[in-house]
């Protein structure tokens, strides 16, 4: 396989964006991407969306997307993995590029959720989980997180306190990106008396419905150097799997998929946990963050929460977390959201990141990991400075 | 990139299989594949569907699928290009093992359509249309291939003798296919005779609504040789887009995506057309199969109507197409049909198609051309044998 490149990125306006359709939020994205890059054309198109049906009735999004990008003819497809389905939108891209049948590839993500109703869109997320055995017999995923936040909180004694600080560290970093759904600080007790969804989740422990897109352009290293712009490279892609139904997990206090993803991506990179610099992470719901950083291995079960109430995960700590802001405050538009963590890792690697949320250490190594439903999917990147 | 090899395919039962749900379907299809090829593991699995959304409200389907398939952890992705979905699914794998990142990897391709009722699945359908500008308006397949039709009829004189002839043609075919959910022959006139659906589609010019899963496995030559079976190669992969509307095309009498798709797949192969010894081709609607061999060169645009009356592609023809039975006698399960097309090349490129449909030319080189929409994707493939 060829070294992949990143080479530009562009997102769209987020939020609930009612001016701009789901195809107007990809071309935005779409084209910012292929401006800041350079680009004079592109050989092949993914985008990752969870349910252009169940939320707009629109399938076929490859060609879609393709079209009113003014590109018919392009190769394009359209990929889902629930809320990983920006991941599986940069791996497929990846592919193409690594295999040398491409040179040039737009990864993108979209997701249009305020154009049907709330119980509608909660209908469409619930997607995510297993028809047959959960959603129709009620499940909707605060529900699902829910019990997963209980779960360790019994077995750890994990607080709504460190549960609230993972929201209040995102709020604080969103606060510096211009294109947060939700760009201002939330303290730690604004979370815990905010209404509560599905005990023991505030609404404040919950990313939001957004509308919005993102997109990055991946190349051969070749056409990389031509363009004389930064670039970083994608030196790890991992997916892993497991149970789509919560109850049949040997630990509902974990996330299994991002604990065999994530070493598999280090292992291609060629690089240890303790090389990564920085990490955009799946915070769905605040307890997920606190999993994920235990999943992997960067903390053991049970010390990622005070981590966070240390201060160890923010912008100055020794391993800072969804510095974009996360889905909490950055918003989460499912489809796009793997994609827009691939956009954040690439500002902070290529200094980047506005608004004072740059890092200040130089940051060499970055990862993204990105989950479907209650973890029954992880997409896991490493992109490096070259 | 290295080369791909095909060492074993499976199919569900294909109608209306009301007894086995989505997942049971896909699982029938792989058990089959795994089985018939030997391979001990899978490294990837791909799955197309349309619209596991609107058509039995499930998304993350990658994920459902590797966990029923009892092989949780395993990397599994869904990609969607309505419905060329399944060639997509065939593409992604193709990708993975030609890159060198795996050696085994699964195509599938898998949709539940009878769960719903007849209206909710013509509105799923029409998701690979432009929901903003057709679908909203009332536009349905019948309605758009009619008009697609009379375009045709309109500028080379084509009748409904030469659609019905298509029909009539793909049963006799699809009569020998222990799978195809109408294994039963139709004559001419019983096609002619049959209830008007748009004008001038007969309900015989259409393609049914089908539930039923595909799978191929597809793998390095070092494992293939290996496994010591049968084993083919494939030599060409191509996805070409158009506009979503039918509305926007320069020409409404024929399939431009497919005019692109198959030279750059033929080209990769390193053949040309009169290389190919038969091919599967995208008949959701009689209108289409003529359309598709005049767009990709096999006839000059208007004279495939005859070669069709004259018998140019049944079994002993010079070309012979849809030797499973196609789209409308095999059934047309939209996410597994481009899966099910690889099945057929397989089959009969390593002498096992049942029932006396087996060519008796010893073919060589098939092609399978699957397309969404009304042309907007094709995704178009080259198999040969070793």
């Amino acid at each position: 396989m060829r070294d992949v490149c990143c080479v530009g990125v562009g997102m769209s306006k987020w939020g609930e964006v009612w001016e701009r359709s789901f195809r107007q939020l990809f071309v935005d994205a779409a084209t910012a991407a292929i401006k800041g890059s350079g680009v004079d054309h592109l050989d092949s198109l993914y985008v990752g969306c969870m349910s252009g049906g169940m939320f707009i009735g629109q399938e076929h999004i490859g060609a879609l997307c393709a079209d009113y990008l003014g590109m018919k003819g392009l190769p394009a497809a359209h990929v889902e993995s629930a809320c990983a389905s920006g991941g599986i939108s940069v791996r497929s891209a990846f592919f193409e590029v690594a295999s040398g049948a491409s040179d040039i590839v737009m990864a993108a993500g979209v997701e249009k959720m305020t154009d049907c109703s709330g119980d509608e869109a909660t209908q469409a997320l619930a997607g995510a989980a297993d028809q047959e055995y959960e959603v129709f017999h009620g499940a909707t995923f605060p529900g699902l997180y829910a019990m997963m936040a209980h779960a360790h909180m019994n077995a750890y004694g994990t607080t709504s306190e460190m549960l609230a600080t993972v929201s209040s560290k995102n709020h604080d970093n969103g606060a510096m990106n211009p294109v947060a759904q939700y760009p201002f600080k939330v303290s730690v007790d604004q979370v815990l008396n905010s209404v509560m969804v599905a005990d023991p989740l505030h609404i404040l422990d919950c990313s939001p419905i957004t509308d919005g897109a993102a997109a990055i352009i991946l190349t051969s290293e070749e056409v990389a150097k031509k363009l004389g712009k930064p670039y970083t490279k994608i030196t790890g892609s991992a997916v892993a799997t497991d149970t789509i139904q919560l109850a049949q997990r040997d630990n509902m206090a974990t996330i299994g998929s991002a604990s065999i993803a994530v070493p598999k991506a280090l292992e291609m990179a060629g690089k240890k946990l303790t090389d990564v610099d920085f990490a955009e992470m799946h915070d769905c719901f605040t307890i997920a963050e606190i999993m994920i950083m235990e999943a992997i291995g960067l903390y053991e079960p049970g010390k990622a929460g005070p981590a966070v109430m240390a201060g160890e995960t923010r912008l100055d700590g020794k391993f800072p977390i969804n510095t974009s802001g996360g889905l909490k405050s950055k918003g989460h538009p499912v489809g796009a959201t793997g994609v827009a963590q691939m956009v954040e890792l690439y500002k902070q690697l290529t200094g980047q990141a506005e608004g004072g949320r740059q890092l200040k250490s130089s940051p060499k190594v970055g990862m993204a990991q990105n989950m479907g439903g209650t973890g029954a999917s992880s997409v896991v990147h490493i992109m490096e400075v070259v």
